[in-house]
């Protein structure tokens, strides 16, 4: 199989997180933090380490605000679910997937919230200034798509962030198509709330995801539960990490996302700079190909969205699939906005999403698998 | 190191489990069901026969009525906040975890439900007339903790289940320390709703755990996202489990917990009968020490708490840790109420979680150890 599908779940994985994930399965088998003996002990070194190794490579400053999550989604419901209140204003894009859209929309059809949902004029990527027209007296929260997980198109949230700095507001943005791919810095950038997935572009297993955010940040818990701490606390625990960490934490994907990130961040350049290239040459390949149109630009996330004239983006994965053994993902990809305002609300489009272990061979063999299945 | 606090998570996994969760994260990577190429469409397949494994297992009668969990404590929170609305009220028990009480307290403070706690007096389990005894017209929901985490001791859930069939609300059951170690039929013993983890007394991976449940039960969705289906559908899909599943699943733990189901299904009466007699065996020979209490009966759960005169639990827990590599939990173990009613609220309890795997040599090493202690 060539799999072209690492932005639904990375294909690969480093030697180091299989080794480290399966070590921890095998080797690791206590509660980390909530007993007092050797094993449970090291198991929580292990958490602590992780977090932070993802505290410091985000840069939020603070490592007891680092929540291990199951998935990208967990952390965004937590964020959205957890800062909003009675009243208040929140601006979004229509880059969103459904895992902002869906809280924001339940929020709102709950008359909990107001909503400003902003379509970039440019086509392209959302503009300071549409965030400054969006601004009310009572916005409290700015969520921004940082990399789309349908085009790999790109939102400027440095230059968002920096605007927004000062405002009594917070911002949050979408990780989970970008951590991995580009550099984050979070003081840098004054995002308030990230939350990332650790198996796509951070190379951890499934089940492994983060919550980051920094001091101005107050989340009331959803859930609420064991935490091994105050046990005679009939509320949750008010200190970070314990009030959003209910329950058993999921040690070996944990340890996966520290080795993970220990992976990548010695060559996020390298990365970056790969998946741009291959995403340059995957689009002029298939932009030569009669009856392609392409919804992507060059990008660092290593996704190229096109549409073959005449077939729905459904049936044309399953082709590549069932004919020619190459996984892409077709359909709609979960961002509804995204593909009315692309106009590829009828048939959704076909992505291909480019690991940096890819070879240009796999490429080759997609692009004549597309002028196969154009010829006829 | 002996391992004696399986009820925290187990400590020993069969190279079934092992395997299979090795061989998911190493050539499972993908997206289960959220495309549509082959390896997709294998976890998908793979995350099918999980929940039906699930569902046979407890019985629930209804296949899409298993959601996979984070942990035991995620389920619990899910149905908790997702069954009970304003005005309703809601009967539980001392031997409750945290993980039931804080969302419960949390409901309870904000003035949407109103809250009945059981201390039964016979000072061993509820009874079905104290039950009875604490229904209200509006009472929506009974929670019972079917094996404590802190002593082992058991409620008749079976009695419980059948007295209230019939009436107007739902009957949820904390099967933490329960599921892997006696038979659950949610059928037979009339139980609408039961969280399971998947590490504890079910051999399988942390990560893993399951909300089962019945077609009485309707569950409003805390957190709301991608489901890969009806994705111009702005709110949560109206259908299980999709309604209640928000993000990547986790195709390892997910892969495990069947793994664990297997090795545990066919021989449940032989660990049941097993751990009752350790538990005999360790009850009999700690009672012959002077200076220590036992707070246990003999139990299928594998769960012995005691205590030693003049000696905090958290100290006892450290001693047995550093002088001796024992493993076991001291302290309060996430169950305040269970302390009150038992009188250890102030030093809590040295708890021993044995697994059918642990050895009588291990329990006669633990005698000893805690004979040193107590001759000093």
């Amino acid at each position: 199989m060539i799999y072209l599908d690492n932005a639904a779940t990375g294909g690969f994985k480093p030697n180091s997180v299989i080794e480290t994930t399966v070590s921890a399965v095998k080797y690791l088998n206590a509660n980390p933090g909530r007993s007092g003996h050797r094993l449970s002990k090291t198991g929580a070194e292990f958490i602590y380490s992780a977090r932070k190794k993802v505290s410091e490579f985000f840069n939020n400053g603070e490592i007891d605000r680092v929540i291990f999550t199951k998935n990208c989604s967990e952390g965004l419901n937590i964020a959205i679910h957890g800062v909003i209140g009675k009243g208040d204003h929140v601006i979004t894009t229509c880059f969103e997937h459904n895992s902002v859209l869906r809280p924001l929309f339940t929020l709102e059809s709950k008359g909990i919230i107001s909503l400003t949902i902003i379509y970039p004029e440019n086509k392209k990527c959302v503009t300071v200034k549409e965030i400054e027209n969006a601004l009310l007296p009572n916005t409290k929260l700015v969520i921004v798509n940082h990399i789309s997980n349908v085009t790999g198109s790109i939102n400027n949230v440095k230059s968002i962030g920096e605007f927004l700095r000062g405002k009594n507001l917070l911002f949050m943005v979408d990780g989970a198509q970008s951590a991995g791919h580009v550099k984050i810095d979070m003081q840098k950038f004054n995002i308030d709330i990230l939350s990332v997935a650790g198996h796509k572009g951070l190379y951890a297993i499934q089940g492994s995801g983060a919550l980051i955010f920094n001091k101005r940040v107050d989340i009331s818990p959803t859930y609420q539960g064991g935490t091994g701490t105050e046990s005679f606390n009939t509320f949750q625990p008010n200190c970070y990490p314990e009030k959003l960490e209910v329950g058993t934490l999921n040690l070996p994907a944990i340890c996966s996302l520290e080795e993970g990130i220990r992976y990548v961040e010695n060559s996020l350049d390298y990365l970056e700079i790969r998946l741009y290239e291959m995403t340059e040459y995957l689009i002029k390949k298939l932009s030569a190909i009669d009856k392609v149109k392409i919804y992507s630009s060059p990008n660092p996330a290593g996704i190229v969205a096109f549409s073959i004239e005449n077939l729905s983006s459904i049936e044309g994965a399953e082709r590549l699939s069932n004919e020619f053994d190459i996984a892409v993902r077709g359909g709609f990809h979960c961002a509804p906005l995204m593909h009315k305002f692309l106009g590829t609300d009828d048939e959704g489009l076909i992505r291909v999403s480019i690991s940096a272990h890819n070879t240009k061979r796999d490429l080759f063999l997609l692009v004549s698998a597309v002028k196969t299945i154009c010829s006829f």
